[in-house]
Protein backbone atom coordinates (compact mmCIF):
# COMPACT_ATOMS: atom_id res chain seq x y z
CA UNK A 1 0.00 0.00 0.00
CA UNK A 2 1.54 3.84 -0.86
CA UNK A 3 2.12 5.88 1.42
CA UNK A 4 1.63 8.98 -0.12
CA UNK A 5 -0.79 11.36 -0.04
CA UNK A 6 -4.09 10.58 -1.81
CA UNK A 7 -5.36 14.17 -4.02
CA UNK A 8 -8.86 13.82 -3.23
CA UNK A 9 -12.03 15.94 -4.60
CA UNK A 10 -15.21 15.74 -2.75
CA UNK A 11 -18.20 16.52 -5.06
CA UNK A 12 -21.37 17.58 -2.51
CA UNK A 13 -22.23 19.58 0.27
CA UNK A 14 -24.72 17.58 2.10
CA UNK A 15 -24.51 15.74 5.47
CA UNK A 16 -22.29 12.40 4.09
CA UNK A 17 -19.52 15.29 1.84
CA UNK A 18 -19.22 16.98 5.34
CA UNK A 19 -18.70 14.33 7.20
CA UNK A 20 -16.34 12.90 4.46
CA UNK A 21 -14.16 15.78 4.18
CA UNK A 22 -13.96 16.11 8.26
CA UNK A 23 -12.93 12.42 8.83
CA UNK A 24 -10.46 12.89 5.88
CA UNK A 25 -8.82 16.23 7.59
CA UNK A 26 -8.75 14.48 10.55
CA UNK A 27 -7.14 11.22 9.04
CA UNK A 28 -4.15 13.66 7.91
CA UNK A 29 -5.25 13.16 4.31
CA UNK A 30 -8.03 16.63 3.49
CA UNK A 31 -9.29 16.61 0.69
CA UNK A 32 -8.19 18.99 -2.06
CA UNK A 33 -11.18 20.65 -2.83
CA UNK A 34 -15.04 20.78 -2.64
CA UNK A 35 -17.33 20.98 -5.41
CA UNK A 36 -20.58 21.60 -5.12
CA UNK A 37 -23.11 23.80 -6.61
CA UNK A 38 -24.16 25.10 -3.29
CA UNK A 39 -21.52 27.87 -2.56
CA UNK A 40 -22.75 28.68 1.04
CA UNK A 41 -22.15 25.08 2.11
CA UNK A 42 -19.42 24.71 0.16
CA UNK A 43 -17.34 27.42 0.99
CA UNK A 44 -18.26 26.44 4.85
CA UNK A 45 -17.29 22.73 4.43
CA UNK A 46 -14.18 23.68 2.73
CA UNK A 47 -13.28 26.28 5.39
CA UNK A 48 -13.96 24.03 8.29
CA UNK A 49 -10.75 21.39 6.44
CA UNK A 50 -8.81 24.25 4.92
CA UNK A 51 -9.20 23.42 1.44
CA UNK A 52 -10.01 24.50 -1.85
CA UNK A 53 -13.41 25.21 -3.24
CA UNK A 54 -15.18 26.10 -6.34
CA UNK A 55 -18.42 25.79 -7.86
CA UNK A 56 -17.26 25.83 -11.49
CA UNK A 57 -17.19 22.30 -13.15
CA UNK A 58 -14.20 24.11 -15.46
CA UNK A 59 -11.86 24.78 -11.87
CA UNK A 60 -12.54 20.75 -10.48
CA UNK A 61 -8.34 19.79 -9.95
CA UNK A 62 -6.77 17.17 -10.75
CA UNK A 63 -7.33 14.45 -8.34
CA UNK A 64 -6.69 10.72 -7.76
CA UNK A 65 -10.08 9.90 -6.57
CA UNK A 66 -13.24 11.79 -6.68
CA UNK A 67 -15.94 11.01 -4.44
CA UNK A 68 -19.02 11.96 -5.42
CA UNK A 69 -21.46 12.54 -2.19
CA UNK A 70 -24.55 14.01 -3.46
CA UNK A 71 -28.22 12.39 -3.58
CA UNK A 72 -28.88 9.63 -5.37
CA UNK A 73 -31.08 10.32 -8.21
CA UNK A 74 -28.65 12.87 -9.23
CA UNK A 75 -24.98 10.31 -9.01
CA UNK A 76 -25.84 9.48 -12.58
CA UNK A 77 -26.00 13.05 -13.70
CA UNK A 78 -23.59 14.49 -12.17
CA UNK A 79 -21.18 11.94 -13.04
CA UNK A 80 -21.64 11.74 -16.50
CA UNK A 81 -21.50 15.67 -16.65
CA UNK A 82 -17.59 16.25 -15.75
CA UNK A 83 -14.55 14.26 -17.59
CA UNK A 84 -12.90 12.25 -14.58
CA UNK A 85 -9.96 10.88 -17.41
CA UNK A 86 -8.80 8.02 -15.62
CA UNK A 87 -9.24 8.48 -12.70
CA UNK A 88 -11.02 6.58 -9.63
CA UNK A 89 -14.86 8.11 -9.44
CA UNK A 90 -16.38 6.79 -5.91
CA UNK A 91 -20.42 6.92 -4.96
CA UNK A 92 -21.45 7.05 -1.32
CA UNK A 93 -24.51 5.48 -1.78
CA UNK A 94 -26.27 2.67 0.21
CA UNK A 95 -28.72 1.50 -2.11
CA UNK A 96 -27.18 2.67 -5.82
CA UNK A 97 -25.59 0.10 -7.70
CA UNK A 98 -22.03 0.86 -8.80
CA UNK A 99 -23.13 0.91 -12.33
CA UNK A 100 -24.98 3.99 -11.83
CA UNK A 101 -22.13 5.92 -12.03
CA UNK A 102 -21.53 7.01 -15.77
CA UNK A 103 -20.21 4.27 -18.33
CA UNK A 104 -17.55 7.34 -19.49
CA UNK A 105 -16.12 6.43 -16.36
CA UNK A 106 -13.22 4.15 -16.17
CA UNK A 107 -12.63 2.92 -12.76
CA UNK A 108 -15.81 2.90 -11.06
CA UNK A 109 -16.35 2.73 -6.85
CA UNK A 110 -17.85 2.63 -4.14
CA UNK A 111 -17.33 4.10 -0.79
CA UNK A 112 -20.62 3.79 1.41
CA UNK A 113 -20.12 4.62 5.43
CA UNK A 114 -23.07 2.68 7.19
CA UNK A 115 -24.02 5.39 9.43
CA UNK A 116 -26.50 8.16 10.10
CA UNK A 117 -24.97 11.87 9.10
CA UNK A 118 -26.79 14.60 10.67
CA UNK A 119 -25.77 18.53 11.03
CA UNK A 120 -24.50 19.01 14.64
CA UNK A 121 -24.02 15.50 15.68
CA UNK A 122 -20.39 13.91 16.06
CA UNK A 123 -19.33 10.70 14.16
CA UNK A 124 -16.53 8.25 15.62
CA UNK A 125 -15.71 7.56 12.05
CA UNK A 126 -13.33 4.78 12.54
CA UNK A 127 -16.03 2.86 14.23
CA UNK A 128 -17.89 3.41 11.72
CA UNK A 129 -18.39 -0.29 8.47
CA UNK A 130 -17.00 1.40 5.69
CA UNK A 131 -18.53 -0.72 2.61
CA UNK A 132 -16.29 -0.49 -0.74
CA UNK A 133 -16.68 -2.04 -4.09
CA UNK A 134 -14.29 -1.08 -7.43
CA UNK A 135 -15.25 -2.21 -11.26
CA UNK A 136 -11.04 -2.53 -11.52
CA UNK A 137 -8.50 -3.27 -9.04
CA UNK A 138 -7.23 0.17 -9.32
CA UNK A 139 -10.50 1.39 -8.46
CA UNK A 140 -10.65 -0.85 -5.56
CA UNK A 141 -7.26 0.08 -4.21
CA UNK A 142 -7.82 3.42 -4.04
CA UNK A 143 -11.31 3.42 -2.54
CA UNK A 144 -9.90 0.54 0.08
CA UNK A 145 -6.98 2.68 0.92
CA UNK A 146 -9.42 5.76 1.29
CA UNK A 147 -11.61 4.15 3.52
CA UNK A 148 -8.78 2.32 5.84
CA UNK A 149 -7.32 5.92 6.43
CA UNK A 150 -11.09 6.85 8.30
CA UNK A 151 -12.30 3.25 9.58
CA UNK A 152 -10.50 0.03 11.17
CA UNK A 153 -13.61 -1.40 9.78
CA UNK A 154 -13.69 -2.07 6.01
CA UNK A 155 -15.81 -4.52 3.82
CA UNK A 156 -15.34 -5.09 0.57
CA UNK A 157 -19.11 -5.55 -0.76
CA UNK A 158 -21.00 -5.88 -3.70
CA UNK A 159 -23.78 -3.82 -5.07
CA UNK A 160 -26.61 -5.87 -3.94
CA UNK A 161 -25.37 -6.94 -0.46
CA UNK A 162 -25.17 -3.00 0.04
CA UNK A 163 -28.30 -2.61 -0.98
CA UNK A 164 -29.66 -5.23 0.73
CA UNK A 165 -27.54 -4.17 4.19
CA UNK A 166 -29.24 -0.70 3.27
CA UNK A 167 -32.52 -1.63 4.05
CA UNK A 168 -31.71 -3.33 7.35
CA UNK A 169 -30.42 -0.39 8.02
CA UNK A 170 -33.59 1.40 7.35
CA UNK A 171 -35.08 -0.88 10.17
CA UNK A 172 -32.36 -0.66 12.41
CA UNK A 173 -32.39 3.48 12.20
CA UNK A 174 -34.76 5.10 10.44
CA UNK A 175 -38.11 3.14 11.52
CA UNK A 176 -36.18 2.96 15.35
CA UNK A 177 -36.31 6.49 15.34
CA UNK A 178 -39.81 6.69 14.04
CA UNK A 179 -41.44 4.08 17.17
CA UNK A 180 -39.33 6.50 19.23
CA UNK A 181 -41.31 9.76 17.50
CA UNK A 182 -44.71 7.42 18.06
CA UNK A 183 -43.40 6.77 21.99
CA UNK A 184 -43.46 10.43 22.09
CA UNK A 185 -46.58 11.45 20.81
CA UNK A 186 -48.38 8.92 22.66
CA UNK A 187 -46.76 9.70 25.74
CA UNK A 188 -47.61 13.69 24.82
CA UNK A 189 -51.27 12.29 25.07
CA UNK A 190 -50.92 11.27 28.52
CA UNK A 191 -49.85 14.30 29.08
CA UNK A 192 -45.99 13.29 29.43
CA UNK A 193 -42.59 14.32 27.75
CA UNK A 194 -40.36 12.17 25.90
CA UNK A 195 -38.03 12.63 28.52
CA UNK A 196 -40.01 10.22 30.85
CA UNK A 197 -39.40 7.21 27.92
CA UNK A 198 -35.47 7.57 27.89
CA UNK A 199 -34.48 5.57 30.46
CA UNK A 200 -36.23 2.71 28.93
CA UNK A 201 -35.16 3.81 25.26
CA UNK A 202 -31.33 3.60 26.64
CA UNK A 203 -31.83 0.48 28.30
CA UNK A 204 -33.57 -1.29 25.64
CA UNK A 205 -30.92 -0.12 22.95
CA UNK A 206 -27.74 -1.47 25.53
CA UNK A 207 -29.73 -4.70 26.15
CA UNK A 208 -30.08 -5.16 22.52
CA UNK A 209 -26.43 -4.39 21.89
CA UNK A 210 -25.08 -6.46 24.33
CA UNK A 211 -26.81 -9.53 24.05
CA UNK A 212 -26.12 -12.39 21.14
CA UNK A 213 -29.03 -11.19 19.10
CA UNK A 214 -31.96 -8.92 19.68
CA UNK A 215 -33.70 -11.73 19.03
CA UNK A 216 -32.87 -12.84 22.86
CA UNK A 217 -34.05 -9.69 24.60
CA UNK A 218 -37.41 -8.82 22.90
CA UNK A 219 -40.15 -8.59 25.82
CA UNK A 220 -43.38 -6.92 26.28
CA UNK A 221 -46.97 -8.28 25.40
CA UNK A 222 -46.59 -9.28 21.83
CA UNK A 223 -43.71 -12.03 22.49
CA UNK A 224 -45.89 -13.45 25.26
CA UNK A 225 -48.63 -13.37 22.66
CA UNK A 226 -50.48 -11.50 25.93
CA UNK A 227 -54.32 -11.04 24.21
CA UNK A 228 -55.56 -9.11 27.11
CA UNK A 229 -52.80 -6.98 27.41
CA UNK A 230 -53.08 -6.26 23.25
CA UNK A 231 -56.80 -5.79 23.63
CA UNK A 232 -56.15 -3.04 25.69
CA UNK A 233 -53.68 -1.07 23.64
CA UNK A 234 -55.90 -1.79 20.73
CA UNK A 235 -58.92 0.20 22.49
CA UNK A 236 -56.60 3.42 23.60
CA UNK A 237 -55.48 3.38 19.81
CA UNK A 238 -58.86 3.60 18.23
CA UNK A 239 -59.10 6.91 17.50
CA UNK A 240 -55.37 6.52 15.70
CA UNK A 241 -56.51 3.89 13.28
CA UNK A 242 -52.61 3.89 11.49
CA UNK A 243 -50.81 3.80 15.07
CA UNK A 244 -53.28 0.91 15.55
CA UNK A 245 -52.63 -0.72 12.57
CA UNK A 246 -48.66 -0.30 12.77
CA UNK A 247 -49.32 -2.06 16.70
CA UNK A 248 -51.11 -4.77 15.18
CA UNK A 249 -49.20 -6.03 12.35
CA UNK A 250 -45.48 -5.62 14.39
CA UNK A 251 -47.20 -7.75 17.57
CA UNK A 252 -47.66 -10.10 15.04
CA UNK A 253 -44.54 -9.73 13.10
CA UNK A 254 -43.02 -10.22 17.25
CA UNK A 255 -44.91 -13.14 17.70
CA UNK A 256 -44.41 -14.88 14.06
CA UNK A 257 -40.89 -14.66 14.21
CA UNK A 258 -40.26 -15.92 17.47
CA UNK A 259 -41.99 -18.71 16.48
CA UNK A 260 -40.22 -19.05 13.22
CA UNK A 261 -36.68 -19.00 15.60
CA UNK A 262 -37.40 -20.67 18.02
CA UNK A 263 -38.20 -23.86 15.28
CA UNK A 264 -34.56 -23.62 14.15
CA UNK B 1 -42.34 11.50 55.56
CA UNK B 2 -42.01 8.90 58.09
CA UNK B 3 -38.14 8.02 57.87
CA UNK B 4 -38.90 4.56 59.82
CA UNK B 5 -38.24 1.17 57.52
CA UNK B 6 -41.30 0.05 55.91
CA UNK B 7 -42.16 -3.50 56.05
CA UNK B 8 -42.69 -4.73 52.72
CA UNK B 9 -43.56 -8.66 51.13
CA UNK B 10 -43.24 -8.90 47.89
CA UNK B 11 -45.13 -11.46 46.06
CA UNK B 12 -44.32 -13.21 42.99
CA UNK B 13 -40.64 -14.13 41.78
CA UNK B 14 -40.31 -12.61 38.29
CA UNK B 15 -38.64 -10.38 36.94
CA UNK B 16 -40.14 -7.20 38.27
CA UNK B 17 -40.39 -9.25 41.59
CA UNK B 18 -36.54 -9.68 41.38
CA UNK B 19 -35.70 -5.92 40.51
CA UNK B 20 -38.03 -4.37 43.17
CA UNK B 21 -36.57 -6.52 45.67
CA UNK B 22 -33.10 -6.01 44.80
CA UNK B 23 -33.49 -2.14 44.24
CA UNK B 24 -35.28 -2.20 47.78
CA UNK B 25 -32.15 -4.40 49.66
CA UNK B 26 -29.81 -1.16 47.89
CA UNK B 27 -31.77 1.36 49.14
CA UNK B 28 -31.59 -0.21 52.67
CA UNK B 29 -35.01 -1.03 53.04
CA UNK B 30 -35.10 -4.70 51.82
CA UNK B 31 -38.23 -6.77 52.00
CA UNK B 32 -39.20 -8.57 54.96
CA UNK B 33 -40.40 -11.51 53.29
CA UNK B 34 -40.92 -12.70 49.49
CA UNK B 35 -44.28 -14.93 48.90
CA UNK B 36 -43.94 -17.08 45.51
CA UNK B 37 -45.54 -20.17 44.35
CA UNK B 38 -41.86 -20.83 42.84
CA UNK B 39 -39.76 -22.21 45.18
CA UNK B 40 -36.68 -22.53 43.21
CA UNK B 41 -36.80 -18.94 41.99
CA UNK B 42 -38.56 -17.25 45.23
CA UNK B 43 -35.69 -18.66 47.50
CA UNK B 44 -32.79 -17.42 44.89
CA UNK B 45 -34.45 -14.07 45.33
CA UNK B 46 -34.56 -14.03 49.24
CA UNK B 47 -31.00 -14.68 49.38
CA UNK B 48 -29.78 -12.17 46.97
CA UNK B 49 -31.55 -9.58 49.55
CA UNK B 50 -31.15 -11.58 52.33
CA UNK B 51 -34.92 -12.03 53.45
CA UNK B 52 -37.36 -14.65 54.16
CA UNK B 53 -39.50 -16.92 51.77
CA UNK B 54 -42.29 -18.85 52.00
CA UNK B 55 -44.34 -20.37 49.48
CA UNK B 56 -47.67 -21.13 51.98
CA UNK B 57 -50.21 -18.20 51.89
CA UNK B 58 -50.28 -19.56 55.68
CA UNK B 59 -47.17 -17.89 56.55
CA UNK B 60 -47.50 -14.63 54.99
CA UNK B 61 -45.70 -12.04 57.26
CA UNK B 62 -47.75 -9.36 58.41
CA UNK B 63 -46.37 -5.90 56.70
CA UNK B 64 -47.23 -2.15 55.86
CA UNK B 65 -47.38 -2.95 51.73
CA UNK B 66 -47.84 -5.88 49.86
CA UNK B 67 -45.91 -5.59 45.99
CA UNK B 68 -47.93 -8.03 43.89
CA UNK B 69 -45.19 -8.50 41.27
CA UNK B 70 -47.00 -10.84 39.09
CA UNK B 71 -48.18 -11.26 35.41
CA UNK B 72 -50.78 -8.90 34.76
CA UNK B 73 -53.79 -11.49 34.44
CA UNK B 74 -53.02 -13.32 37.96
CA UNK B 75 -53.15 -9.65 39.33
CA UNK B 76 -57.27 -10.19 40.26
CA UNK B 77 -56.91 -13.66 41.97
CA UNK B 78 -53.52 -13.40 44.02
CA UNK B 79 -54.94 -10.05 45.01
CA UNK B 80 -58.31 -11.72 45.90
CA UNK B 81 -56.89 -15.07 47.62
CA UNK B 82 -55.17 -13.40 50.65
CA UNK B 83 -56.74 -11.56 53.53
CA UNK B 84 -54.13 -8.37 53.24
CA UNK B 85 -56.59 -6.23 56.12
CA UNK B 86 -55.76 -2.49 56.48
CA UNK B 87 -52.53 -2.74 55.03
CA UNK B 88 -51.63 -1.00 51.34
CA UNK B 89 -51.56 -3.63 48.69
CA UNK B 90 -49.92 -2.54 45.33
CA UNK B 91 -49.46 -4.06 41.65
CA UNK B 92 -46.72 -2.91 39.49
CA UNK B 93 -48.30 -3.04 35.98
CA UNK B 94 -48.54 -1.00 33.63
CA UNK B 95 -51.86 -1.12 31.67
CA UNK B 96 -53.73 -2.88 34.70
CA UNK B 97 -56.39 -0.52 36.07
CA UNK B 98 -55.96 -0.26 39.55
CA UNK B 99 -59.59 -1.72 40.44
CA UNK B 100 -58.32 -4.99 39.13
CA UNK B 101 -56.87 -5.33 42.98
CA UNK B 102 -59.14 -7.24 44.52
CA UNK B 103 -62.60 -5.59 45.99
CA UNK B 104 -61.78 -6.49 49.91
CA UNK B 105 -58.74 -4.76 49.66
CA UNK B 106 -59.10 -1.87 51.41
CA UNK B 107 -56.05 0.30 50.32
CA UNK B 108 -55.39 -0.26 47.16
CA UNK B 109 -52.16 0.96 45.16
CA UNK B 110 -49.57 1.05 41.83
CA UNK B 111 -46.52 0.97 41.53
CA UNK B 112 -45.57 0.84 38.27
CA UNK B 113 -41.63 1.17 37.07
CA UNK B 114 -41.38 2.21 33.48
CA UNK B 115 -38.54 0.08 32.76
CA UNK B 116 -37.83 -3.31 30.87
CA UNK B 117 -36.36 -6.17 33.04
CA UNK B 118 -34.77 -9.15 31.93
CA UNK B 119 -32.85 -11.08 33.93
CA UNK B 120 -28.95 -10.96 33.79
CA UNK B 121 -29.27 -6.87 32.87
CA UNK B 122 -28.81 -4.11 35.77
CA UNK B 123 -30.83 -1.53 36.06
CA UNK B 124 -29.92 1.82 37.70
CA UNK B 125 -33.12 2.38 39.44
CA UNK B 126 -32.81 5.91 40.51
CA UNK B 127 -33.52 6.93 36.78
CA UNK B 128 -36.57 4.66 36.51
CA UNK B 129 -39.87 6.46 36.57
CA UNK B 130 -42.07 5.49 38.93
CA UNK B 131 -45.51 5.54 38.70
CA UNK B 132 -47.76 5.64 41.26
CA UNK B 133 -51.32 5.56 42.35
CA UNK B 134 -53.52 4.82 45.30
CA UNK B 135 -57.07 4.72 46.39
CA UNK B 136 -56.94 6.41 49.53
CA UNK B 137 -54.55 8.77 50.91
CA UNK B 138 -52.77 5.70 53.18
CA UNK B 139 -52.40 3.88 50.00
CA UNK B 140 -50.94 6.57 48.00
CA UNK B 141 -48.04 7.63 50.81
CA UNK B 142 -47.41 5.06 51.31
CA UNK B 143 -46.29 3.62 47.35
CA UNK B 144 -44.87 7.11 47.02
CA UNK B 145 -42.39 7.00 50.06
CA UNK B 146 -41.21 3.73 49.16
CA UNK B 147 -41.01 4.17 45.09
CA UNK B 148 -39.09 7.58 46.58
CA UNK B 149 -36.65 5.24 48.31
CA UNK B 150 -35.88 3.90 44.55
CA UNK B 151 -35.93 6.79 42.58
CA UNK B 152 -35.87 9.96 41.78
CA UNK B 153 -38.43 10.36 39.54
CA UNK B 154 -41.80 9.46 41.30
CA UNK B 155 -44.86 10.67 39.29
CA UNK B 156 -48.40 10.43 40.46
CA UNK B 157 -50.11 9.16 37.30
CA UNK B 158 -54.05 7.70 36.80
CA UNK B 159 -54.69 4.18 35.48
CA UNK B 160 -55.62 5.28 32.10
CA UNK B 161 -52.80 7.91 31.56
CA UNK B 162 -50.59 5.37 33.03
CA UNK B 163 -51.91 2.23 30.17
CA UNK B 164 -50.87 4.88 27.70
CA UNK B 165 -47.88 5.36 28.66
CA UNK B 166 -47.31 1.77 28.50
CA UNK B 167 -48.51 1.67 25.18
CA UNK B 168 -45.81 3.99 24.48
CA UNK B 169 -43.36 2.01 25.30
CA UNK B 170 -44.16 -0.59 23.81
CA UNK B 171 -43.82 1.49 20.58
CA UNK B 172 -40.27 2.79 22.26
CA UNK B 173 -39.05 -0.52 23.71
CA UNK B 174 -40.62 -3.52 22.28
CA UNK B 175 -41.14 -2.57 18.38
CA UNK B 176 -37.52 -1.12 18.72
CA UNK B 177 -35.97 -4.17 19.77
CA UNK B 178 -38.01 -5.90 17.07
CA UNK B 179 -36.36 -3.29 14.57
CA UNK B 180 -32.93 -4.98 15.31
CA UNK B 181 -34.22 -8.09 15.27
CA UNK B 182 -35.05 -7.53 11.73
CA UNK B 183 -32.09 -5.89 11.03
CA UNK B 184 -30.40 -8.91 11.95
CA UNK B 185 -32.19 -10.71 9.87
CA UNK B 186 -31.52 -8.93 6.39
CA UNK B 187 -27.85 -8.44 7.64
CA UNK B 188 -27.45 -12.21 7.78
CA UNK B 189 -29.34 -11.91 4.39
CA UNK B 190 -26.98 -9.90 3.48
CA UNK B 191 -23.98 -12.50 4.34
CA UNK B 192 -23.43 -10.05 7.39
CA UNK B 193 -23.64 -9.98 11.41
CA UNK B 194 -25.49 -8.02 13.73
CA UNK B 195 -22.71 -6.05 14.76
CA UNK B 196 -22.34 -4.16 11.41
CA UNK B 197 -25.82 -2.54 12.57
CA UNK B 198 -24.24 -1.51 16.35
CA UNK B 199 -22.47 2.16 15.33
CA UNK B 200 -25.61 2.81 13.10
CA UNK B 201 -28.51 1.50 16.44
CA UNK B 202 -25.90 3.08 18.72
CA UNK B 203 -25.20 7.00 17.09
CA UNK B 204 -29.70 6.83 15.85
CA UNK B 205 -30.20 6.14 19.69
CA UNK B 206 -28.27 8.74 20.88
CA UNK B 207 -29.05 11.59 18.39
CA UNK B 208 -32.79 10.64 19.49
CA UNK B 209 -31.62 11.12 22.96
CA UNK B 210 -29.72 14.38 23.04
CA UNK B 211 -32.32 16.22 20.11
CA UNK B 212 -35.19 18.32 21.55
CA UNK B 213 -37.94 15.32 19.91
CA UNK B 214 -37.19 12.23 17.53
CA UNK B 215 -39.20 13.91 14.91
CA UNK B 216 -35.92 16.15 14.35
CA UNK B 217 -33.86 13.16 13.91
CA UNK B 218 -36.06 11.33 11.01
CA UNK B 219 -33.90 10.29 7.78
CA UNK B 220 -34.12 8.31 5.21
CA UNK B 221 -35.84 7.59 2.44
CA UNK B 222 -39.44 7.75 3.95
CA UNK B 223 -38.61 11.20 5.24
CA UNK B 224 -37.65 12.54 1.90
CA UNK B 225 -40.17 10.99 0.11
CA UNK B 226 -37.51 9.02 -2.25
CA UNK B 227 -39.39 6.97 -4.56
CA UNK B 228 -36.70 5.29 -6.20
CA UNK B 229 -34.70 4.22 -3.08
CA UNK B 230 -38.42 2.91 -1.63
CA UNK B 231 -39.14 0.66 -4.38
CA UNK B 232 -35.58 -0.57 -4.78
CA UNK B 233 -35.87 -1.25 -1.40
CA UNK B 234 -39.31 -3.18 -1.74
CA UNK B 235 -37.95 -5.06 -4.75
CA UNK B 236 -35.53 -6.67 -2.81
CA UNK B 237 -38.20 -7.49 0.07
CA UNK B 238 -40.14 -8.96 -2.60
CA UNK B 239 -39.55 -12.71 -0.96
CA UNK B 240 -40.61 -11.48 2.81
CA UNK B 241 -44.20 -9.74 2.06
CA UNK B 242 -44.75 -9.36 6.34
CA UNK B 243 -41.46 -7.47 6.06
CA UNK B 244 -42.54 -5.41 2.89
CA UNK B 245 -45.80 -4.94 4.18
CA UNK B 246 -44.18 -3.26 7.41
CA UNK B 247 -41.99 -1.70 5.21
CA UNK B 248 -44.60 0.30 3.43
CA UNK B 249 -46.36 1.03 6.50
CA UNK B 250 -43.99 2.47 8.06
CA UNK B 251 -42.63 4.58 5.62
CA UNK B 252 -46.25 5.86 5.03
CA UNK B 253 -46.33 6.88 8.64
CA UNK B 254 -42.79 8.41 8.48
CA UNK B 255 -44.26 10.99 6.32
CA UNK B 256 -47.71 10.99 7.51
CA UNK B 257 -45.89 12.19 10.63
CA UNK B 258 -43.91 14.55 8.81
CA UNK B 259 -46.60 16.67 7.45
CA UNK B 260 -48.69 16.46 9.88
CA UNK B 261 -46.08 18.01 12.31
CA UNK B 262 -44.50 20.84 10.32
CA UNK B 263 -48.08 21.94 9.71
CA UNK B 264 -48.04 22.85 13.33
Amino acid sequence: MQTKEENIVIIGSGNVAEALALALDKAGNPPIQIFARNRNEGTRIAARCQCKFTNDPAFIKPADLYIIAVSDKAIASVSGSINFGDAVVAHTSGCTPIDALSPNIINKAVLYPLQTFTKGYKVDFRTVPIMVEGTTPKALDTVTKTARMLSDNVLEVASKQRAMIHVAAVFASNFTNHMYAIGELLAKDAGMDFEVLKPLIRQTTEKALTADSPLSTQTGPAIRNDFQTKSRHCELLTEKPDLKNIYINLSKSIWETSKKTSQK
